[in-house]
């Protein structure tokens, strides 16, 4: 509590004297709050702050420790709030960061867009954006106790007075395990499916599908780890309609996550179990470095935050040349499971 | 000694019945030898297989311990020999590389290649190309020996007779230090400057100032390491004098850094020091995976050999978030040298 979750108090004016779409937005907040008739992007905003909260409270509950908070401003609009916990009792690393940005899209960005949604004008060359997201990282000490990792995000385009022009919603969770127990990969699974199907009956399976796609390690044939749900672009039901499906699948990750952590993170582990752990964690730099689309977008984005971006990579990982594990092994299956990704949960569809 | 230097023992014609590249080459260097007057791509490859078993024998001579030796095969041409010391009493991580490779260059590749020379026939849809290198990172374990990596490459592609048609060669090596010791980046730069200026004397620094450019790390706003000498695409001068360039840069490697690791690799250091370390391999880790050409280039190609391409790694590496060391410190100098590359030898250029 007492967080500093607000962070540019002031309002000012533009160079031309109007007002720009953060500084108005500023403004209704302050005037009216956000209920259910503000735009989406306040609706977001508002949503994620308030899970960004919830999360931060039950994780500093199970590990005894304080997250370190950082409001932030980003020099060409809005900014975000990281929470990061180091060396905690439970975690070697954790990290709940949202950001909220405000700008305008250069063409090429444009253009690749209007690729993906056709409502893009194809004749604005200036167009103002709004993104916002929560994204979570928590690399647990114990080497049973797996990592797991959420993003859900929002992104519009607006007119010049401010409304909604082109939006959709972005995100996923998934888990990766060490050493891999059926039984939590079972529950981590059927939580998201039970979340997604309440509101359509076709998303388990097909995010669960796009996930297992995207967090592919391609150059070592592997995925990053037993996958959980993934989904970019989603504009297919009313707004109102995905916003409660992100909000729902933000409140299935308590649920989802924390009994698991609880039943894993007391475990007694050998010193080469620690080891394996941390080759993991290795791989895992691999994926966010060479292949997560966000994590690219990010360190390549002007005045970014690198510090942010990078919250995602665990405290320590290691590198060991032609580290085979043997057959028969709990290590083993744990490869074997990610070369070849199972189903966790019977879908009807 | 005794380490399996050669790879394919066995001749093999092709489909049509005529000799590969690679074949006839073999058969080459088993009925003749390699002498002054056979084909450069054949010297190179002699060259690098002399000096990777020179280097091998300097350093399990230093460290006490003996290299892992793998002798492996592409299946689409040529192979390589990885050796690799891990764990060791000086070493943390030591790989030295060298690989020799046969192939077509895809129509893609090609058009990329005639963007830097002029020599290529754009015509040609179907290239003969072969390349050889000698690649080498040692991690040492004690924080104040520096990290250093060294590359040198050739590259021709060939006529239907086997004879050559564009060539060119490139390489460098650099240091990167978790402790600075202006006596040592001195003496590093200094032989990499001798063995530059008896060639001549414009390459070291037009070599200095490309090394300080590759090894930028863009989204930290500093560079990767000291520096030392980067250079690409050199056909400035006859093929026998570059070679003899090439082997002097290689031949400068033991005299340039030995005598530094020497006198570093025993000296006392505390536990922050060591954490300062991992975190710049951390760094280090982030330069490879994110903004090395030729780790990307090997991530992409198919039936690369991963461990060999990632033997760049550390053993282990640290990420800590907001880590900034305070000003005054040992630690807030290195920075400052790596935001600010400095002149470490006059130059009369």
């Amino acid at each position: 509590g007492g967080l500093g979750w607000s962070m540019r108090p002031e309002t000012q004016l533009c160079d031309n004297g109007k007002l720009s779409p953060e500084e108005s937005d500023a403004i209704q907040k302050r005037e009216n709050g956000v209920t259910e008739s503000s735009p989406m992007r306040l609706r977001m905003e508002a949503m994620i702050r308030q899970k960004q909260k919830e999360i931060v409270e039950a994780l500093e509950k199970i590990d005894g420790e304080k997250f370190i908070v950082d409001a932030w401003a980003r020099e060409s609009g809005g900014g975000g709030v990281s929470c990061v916990l180091q060396d905690g009792n439970v975690f070697e690393k954790a990290g709940v960061n949202i950001s909220i940005v405000y700008g305008t899209l250069p063409p090429a960005a444009v253009q690749s867009m209007r690729a993906h949604h056709k409502s893009f004008d194809p004749n604005d060359d200036k167009v103002n954006f709004f993104a916002a997201g929560l994204s979570m990282v928590l690399h647990p000490k114990n080497p049973m106790a797996p990592t797991v990792h959420l993003n859900y995000r929002y992104f519009e385009t607006m007119n010049e007075d401010g409304s909604t022009k082109s939006w959709w919603f972005g995100g996923g969770t998934d888990l990766t395990p060490s050493y891999l127990f059926d039984e939590d990969a079972i529950h981590f699974h059927r939580t998201l499916k039970e979340a997604c199907d309440r509101h359509d009956p076709e998303y388990y399976p097909r995010f669960k599908k796009w996930c297992d796609d995207y967090f592919y390690v391609k150059h070592r044939h592997e995925s990053r780890g037993i996958g959980g749900i993934f989904f970019d672009d989603l504009e297919d039901k009313d707004p109102e309609q995905l916003l409660s499906f992100v909000t729902d699948c933000l409140g299935s990750f308590i649920p989802g996550y924390l009994p698991i952590l609880e039943k894993r993170k007391d475990l007694p582990f050998t010193q080469d179990e620690k080891n394996w752990q941390q080759l993991r964690r290795g791989r895992y730099v691999e994926f966010n470095l060479v292949h997560d689309r966000g994590t690219k977008f990010g360190l390549n984005t002007p005045h970014a935050r690198i510090e942010s971006i990078l919250m995602s990579l665990p405290l320590t990982a290691r590198w060991q040349y032609m580290h085979e594990p043997e057959k028969g092994t709990r290590e083993h299956r744990m490869v074997d499971v990610l070369k070849n990704p199972r189903e966790w949960v019977q879908t009807s569809a």
